[in-house]
């Protein structure tokens, strides 16, 4: 279990819900979401940053404050919910508007009674995909993930023999993604019960989650022109938390061989607030390998990556069944896990490499971390590892047992940093619930 | 060598060199692209329908003619440059728009002059990329191609047990995709050269093209919900040429266990004319298999499917090098291929499967067939072929050789539709020359 995290005390907000212990979003996070006010027939998608339990709604700011005017165009993007401009704008504007936004929500502004009127609960918005994502890699580097599941296919070698040379990935579907609260329709495929028999189609058996991280990416490429080692942190924008819904019956046959298609294409869930790299500044560590003396090729290694590549992020994976609900009884927590020591590769290593042939990315651009298992058996990122590839049923407190998901189920994932010079941050919930096939 | 087909003879346009034989481009073509004007340095992205070696500017037609008013609002998508939204009208309009065009172009039109005015020569335009791609997906559906690399890995089993019963695809990367026209840049990248030496990072030395059709989709379905193999076909727009850019060296090392990333995701480039499902209508012809015993799961087979499922399309390679250019050679005839022989599944039956499990297809979702290889060794789709893995150069009539491609080389894909009850119509090209890595 993770232990009990000291903090910092937050600065503090006239906003009193992000002063609240525990709080996912107080003035020091600020994380920027798309969403649409219930009431609105149009769903027309709206800007906002989360603080507390509210949302600063940036059209209604614009409508009651000016805009200071080094970052007025800029600031016009957001009004218009062009997310994906705006994560490509400069740091140093980002910054600006950054510290502009904390001043607006600081316990002492004298003019937070005005601003109130730009707020609004979250409880009244439909939150969306927080930007558009042309195009989605999923990444490979959990190395506890890759060997848990690679002991279950070959025993004797888990790791294929390029993982601790390049961040072994895949191009993911980018039309399938979709924001925390809605369904997860469960797939319908092929599979087959045993070799040699023929493949028959049905609705998944075996379907499972993956707790991942998202990194957005900030800006683009020239298409032909690698981002080095030493530049691919501009690239970077910020992080959500991701699912990686998974049918692994249906991967289990059709994976052969050019990698995993409709196993999952069906549906990738994100949560919708991204925690921007400002705020996930204060949580920066250090390359931690179990291996050290692992070379590593110069375009994915220099020293800044080495000393201050990783952040430390806790994770957590909560499961309740309709039956666990109807009596009243909370999530279950299947796993807690952490980010850095799970991960093998760092966000500038994903980015050089995935660039590093000359491939482009785009403003708005999500990649996968992987699924990010801890290094113990009972902190494994998916149900596949926890029921030991189905043949160790986990029990819950309902009495009932899973080894996967069943119609019902809600996947309930959450993350946050915190350690005890950093004022803790939270990246909201990715909460999904599996409903049967059409 | 792929004969001489005899055709029918066009019904003729007074654009004089649509009537010339061979032409790509006749009156019964039609295909829709994207360009701008050399002229404009805003580069502002039109569309038009080519003819002969003109094309019919539909912002000039739009000021020159009166739109008929059951598809003025349709025709207004394409001259405000929106071929996406085009796409996903319905076969209907679609119909009557061609039927439209058709009049218009016809050698009995006595608007003609007039009409003269909506055409650009196509050497007066740089080709864009025909639509926006959100997803690409890369199907292997080339069965001798399947069969002929699997031999190079796997002499005693070449295909994958799935071969027979899925279409195997992955993901592809859509931010890297390229009209014909542009250069191709070496990729750099991971490879080894010989099992237990570490890894090094070089431009890659085998660089190869792969011979595939695209096929754009027309519209979109609701995620959850499959697309049926006997409506499959409404979601079909058209098709152009595809070449899947491959650095087999990176591809070696990098695929374990999640399929081609880095090694393809530089750049696929595509012939820049969409050729219609109506243009390709005269072409279509039944499922061919050479296994008619194999069963067929009950979601990729229905009757019409099996009947006119396929489309008879005669592919070509060639090959020139800096050095033939200078010395006045033509291109090299590498391959001659044909879609309906090589293919072992139909469009339909790409449609169906990936929408099987809910994916959810998008109006101008580009899928690759894979590599069209013919049944015999000299029409093979890729230099991994025809070079039997590097190991028998092939001559060039300059006197040099390749097992993969130099830098300086060009590679040039046709396409063509062909018999004797039709009028032949071409695809246009794909051409690209490999540069040097920056």
């Amino acid at each position: 279990m993770i232990k009990e995290h000291r903090a910092k005390k937050s600065r503090g907000s006239w906003v009193e819900s992000a002063n609240v212990e525990g709080c996912d979003f107080p003035i020091e996070n600020l994380p920027f979401g798309k969403y649409y006010l219930t009431a609105d027939v149009s769903k027309a998608g709206r800007i906002g940053i989360a603080i507390g339990d509210q949302i600063l709604d940036l059209i209604s700011l614009a409508s009651c404050i000016d805009t200071p005017s080094e970052f007025e165009s800029t600031f016009a993007l957001l009004v218009q919910g062009d997310m994906n401009t705006w994560m490509a704008t400069p740091d140093s504007i980002q910054m600006q508007f950054r510290s502009w936004i904390t001043h607006l929500l600081e316990k002492e502004n004298t003019l937070h009674k005005q601003l109130a009127s730009a707020l609004l609960p979250q409880a009244s918005v439909v939150m969306l995909l927080p930007c558009k994502v042309g195009d989605y890699t999923d990444f490979y580097s959990g190395i506890h993930h890759a060997t848990n599941v690679g002991k279950m296919l070959r025993p004797d070698a888990p790791l294929s023999p390029n993982y601790h040379w390049l961040p072994v990935g895949y191009h993911g579907r980018s039309s399938s993604l979709i924001p925390s609260g809605l369904p997860v329709i469960r797939p319908r495929g092929q599979t087959r019960a045993s070799d040699g028999k023929p493949p028959y189609f049905q609705a998944s058996r075996r379907l499972d989650y993956e707790l991942e991280l998202g990194v957005l990416i900030a800006k683009g490429n020239q298409l032909g022109t690698p981002i080095s080692i030493t530049q691919a942190e501009e690239y970077f924008f910020g992080m959500c938390i991701l699912n990686d819904w998974s049918a692994r019956d249906m991967q289990a046959w059709e994976a052969a061989p050019l990698g995993p298609f409709l196993a999952k294409s069906f549906a990738t869930s994100i949560s919708p607030w991204i925690i921007t790299k400002a705020a996930l500044a204060p949580f920066r560590t250090a390359l931690q390998r179990s291996d050290p003396k692992q070379a590593t090729l110069p375009y994915l290694d220099c020293v800044n990556n080495q000393a201050s590549g990783a952040i430390q992020i806790y994770l957590e994976v909560l499961l309740q069944t309709k039956e666990m609900q109807t009596a009243g009884l909370a999530p279950y927590l299947l796993t807690q896990s952490e980010y850095s020591g799970a991960a093998y590769w760092t966000i500038a290593q994903l980015i050089a490499h995935h660039t590093s042939n000359g491939c482009n990315v785009m403003a708005g651009d999500l990649f996968g971390t992987g699924t990010l298992s801890g290094p113990t058996p009972e902190s494994a990122g998916s149900l596949l590892e926890l029921s030991q590839g189905g043949k160790a049923p986990i029990s819950l407190p309902s009495g009932q047992t899973r080894t996967f998901l069943e119609d019902g189920d809600t996947v309930i994932m959450n993350a946050f940093c915190a350690h005890e010079n950093a004022v803790r941050i939270g990246f909201g919930q990715c909460i999904n619930t599996v409903v049967a096939s059409h």
